[in-house]
């Protein structure tokens, strides 16, 4: 067994250019393995594992390393000579006879184009971003190992222009009918999806059609857009888009978690959509099955499920919209779990929001007896049930609080579990139903869950009546009430401007992968390759004094 | 306004004499409001917002405090005077002849009694509780303030006992139709419920009589027993004793988030029950909506919907257990979501757990050629993709990886995507069927997620039955796969001792609340009420010697 190498210092080579070549070389008579890789210190490790012996060899990040093994130094030798040769055997599988060499002149063969592809390494990929947004160009990125500086600045320059930026690393999306990047062929329908995540929208995507459903548009992200650094631009202008186009019924929501406040700003956004949109934050726990206009779905299964049924039923009658909340939400329970759940369903849409039972010390209560901002507080806590009965038993505690909440002007809505079932107050209706009538007089709205069966002790219904007839709305679980919350929140800020493009054919500039522009031509887009080579060879010195000279032109 | 304030240094008062006794002042003429609490720093603080002065006075956490404020000095001068005649008055509601004053008598008087039901404030109940164990007593410890470290010694000991120790903390359980502590009354069913969480429980139930479905036993954990230090104790001799129990044909599992080990324990102890069992584990990520038995549900209303759904198709139709996984489990993705949701499901079930897609350190793979122990890899990610196609066009990485996986015995089963459409490789079958077809034949088992439509180039039908022909077995979504994984898990460990009790007749000795002993009678219970008062009448320092002289009798 013998083993050759060759370094080429710098140079651009497309991957597709990579993968043929050592094809190629793996293919030729007494070689036994080739590998052909930018030397970063990954894929030398990913070759060492296939058992390519590397000591000795010294290749930068940007060097290609070309590495051959076979049975004789002759194959070898001969295979490696090869190498000049197979990388000029470039095959062009794009049919189309003038290829432009920049995008400004794609732009003008083909002034249709809305959209610009960028598949080019990473490296290289921001500068072509930047260059698409000043030509007024919505941009498709699939280039991953794109910095999060450049994506942040990119979506902003993108949603000041009014454009689309979707990406970096995006793989996938279906504009108009017409699958980028990787995409599955699937029927043009009334579900809308907007994905930070590739394979989640193609999953999606697929079962929806294999369930019988169709998509209007697909709009992938790129996986970072709902990071805290990057604010969900993207998502967000997705989301604005789909809740004005008339062809979409039913939008699907799909990320891995996001950071807290994207989240925040998403659901409401969402919440105020005016359509059913079925969210699955993968990994993410759901507040709750259906709230409002969102239906929490479990999994990218369950999401596609539920917007297939929604589009099918054409359910999309909503509620009328509630008067907003316009102050804070006071929880004041006895049961623990309810409490609970009520905290994690209204975490990811009312903050800041305050807890006794939160163990992140920034969202805990500070001080138990004066509540902030919003404030869920669970009275059968420990804290409170020292040589006192537990509060399912003995109201005290809780009509202190109720009428405190009732004097705090910044509060809107109170919230009361009422417990029922043996062991608990023979009656706490009569006990809590003037404090309520005393919360309505002063404009507060209360809300109260009432935990129990017909065949409790206290009579149900009769609680329920008289509760009710103290001005509380009365739910029978946490969902409803959360429920009642979520058709009443504020709508998020969002000034940007809106994103638009035609919603009928579609026309694309593809710069990179030429097997994207076969694909959008075989699906019947219109598109228009360029023929793109890196700015100075890929020399990064020399890029780098290039970029400063544009900088300075401007 | 004028106030004054008594302290009755660390003497017993049960919570239900306080209250009486705050009530009884509270309406004296002339009184406007009174506190009588034990002087805790947390009451004091509750006291002061509720606009008690407290400035100087001194009082000891296990000091009672009473304090009253009203309009003149004669009257609140008249109410303190009452305090002593107004504790005499205590209200006895047990109608019971012969009140045995240990829970010894009280065993020898209701020898039935297979149950205690304890009360007493926390700083006394461990030692009831331990007590009771001896007694040979399943023990339902209602009351909260006990220490972790206590908990944790008598729930081992009631396992080593085979004795059920629910609680502390636990607020509610029905045994054989009668509820116990606070708990709501239901129709008896066939279904089971374990939870670590009382109000959880209690809305659970609740729901699924309103339903229309009927409850065979409800068990209480205590909120803690899925901490990790306690290890879910209660939880899993309740799911085995359930599992067993004829009158049961699904089971409910609530609690909040239980630290990760007990998680992965319990779900494979309700895996292997042989009956459906919904899991609501509040507020977090479920793993899929429906994997083997197990049922994931969003929230407690939902659990309860789906356990008496599947009540009443009495659909406990289930697959019969297959060959269980005997090595490891090793996922090659091309879709990073799909790796994501992938190791989403299994990470509450297989450990150890690597990939190079956690955020957690220490599961995160520490050598991206390398695998460990379960391994989900991502070969989409980007340091995989630097000068190199994408996974999904180019096969060549997963290959070489492939083999590796297949070369290792420790190796059982390899999970592999395959994202079919428009920019993928245009025939990934073809290139991936040899190496599956030797992994078989090396003995491993292969799994193929194939997302595609009918309308891909690549023609979907086609690629299942190739790879289906190699030897995999071919699922089209990520919750498929899972659900097979889910369906071959080994069992957990589990030697502890099975719990047993009667199912038929409830008995019980309760110690504490006598609203407790009321209820359980009223619900057509046996039961005797302990007139229980703390050992030294309360007093600490003789409680310890007490506590000294039984430890050197043993």
């Amino acid at each position: 067994m013998t083993i050759q190498y060759q370094i080429r210092p710098g140079a651009y080579y497309d991957s597709v250019i990579l993968m043929q070549l050592q094809k190629s070389l793996a293919g030729l008579p007494g070689v036994t393995d080739a590998g052909v890789v930018m030397a970063t210190p990954a894929n030398r490790e990913l070759l060492a594992a296939s058992g390519f012996a590397l000591a000795g060899i010294e290749a930068k990040a940007d060097d290609l390393l070309i590495i051959v093994t076979g049975e004789s130094e002759t194959a070898v030798a001969d295979a490696i000579a090869q190498v000049g040769d197979l990388l000029q055997q470039r095959r062009t599988t794009a049919a189309q006879a003038y290829r432009p060499h920049s995008l400004k002149a794609a732009a003008a063969n083909l002034p249709a184009a809305e959209w610009v592809l960028i598949s080019v390494p990473g490296r290289f990929a921001a500068a072509v971003a930047d260059e698409a947004l000043d030509l007024g160009k919505h941009v498709f990125l699939y280039s991953d190992n794109v910095s999060l500086e450049d994506e942040v600045e990119l979506k902003q320059k993108a949603r000041a222009k009014g454009l689309l930026l979707m990406g970096p690393d995006c793989g996938t999306a279906v504009i108009n009918g017409v699958g980028l990047g990787f995409a599955n062929r699937v029927r043009r329908g009334d579900i809308g999806i907007v994905a930070a995540s590739g394979t989640g929208l193609q999953a999606v995507n697929a079962e929806i059609h294999n369930l019988g459903g169709g998509v209007s548009q697909a709009i992938g992200t790129g996986g970072r857009d709902l990071k805290a650094a990057v604010g969900g631009v993207t998502a967000r202008q997705a989301l604005d888009w789909l809740r004005r186009d008339p062809q979409t019924n039913v939008i699907v929501l799909i990320s891995k978690p996001p950071s807290e406040q994207v989240a925040a700003d998403l659901l409401r956004d969402a919440q105020h959509a005016g359509k059913p949109v079925v969210v699955n934050f993968i990994g993410f726990p759901p507040p709750g099955r259906r709230l409002g206009n969102l239906i929490f779905a479990s999994g990218l299964t369950d999401a596609a499920e539920h917007a297939v049924q929604i589009s099918f039923a054409k359910a999309a009658q909503l509620t009328q919209k509630r008067r907003p909340l316009h102050g804070y939400l006071r929880g004041l329970f006895s049961g623990g779990t309810l409490a609970y759940e009520m905290l994690l369903g209204l975490q990811t849409i009312l903050s800041p929001l305050y807890s006794n039972l939160s163990s992140d010390p920034e969202k805990r209560l500070a001080d138990l007896t004066t509540s902030q901002a919003n404030t869920i507080i669970d009275l059968g806590e420990d804290e409170f049930t020292q040589g006192r009965l537990h509060p399912m038993m003995d109201n005290d505690l809780r009509l202190r609080r109720l009428r405190q909440e009732t004097a705090d002007p910044g509060v809107d809505l109170i919230v009361l579990d009422v417990v029922l079932g043996e062991g608990a107050h023979p009656d706490p209706a009569g006990e809590l139903a003037p404090a309520i009538a005393a919360a309505k007089k002063a404009g507060k709205r209360v809300v109260a869950i009432v935990v129990g069966t017909e065949d409790d002790p206290q009579d149900l219904n009769d609680q329920i009546e008289r509760l009710a007839a103290a001005g509380a709305t009365v739910f029978p679980n946490v969902n409803e009430a959360l429920d009642y919350v979520y058709n009443r929140l504020p709508a998020a800020e969002n000034a940007a401007p809106s994103v638009s493009f035609n919603s009928g054919e579609l026309a694309a500039i593809n710069v990179g992968l030429e097997s994207f522009y076969d694909s959008i031509k075989a699906q019947g887009g219109t598109a228009v390759q360029v023929d793109w080579r890196p700015p100075a060879g890929g020399n990064e010195k020399l890029m780098a004094i290039l970029a400063k000279m544009k900088e300075m032109k401007k």
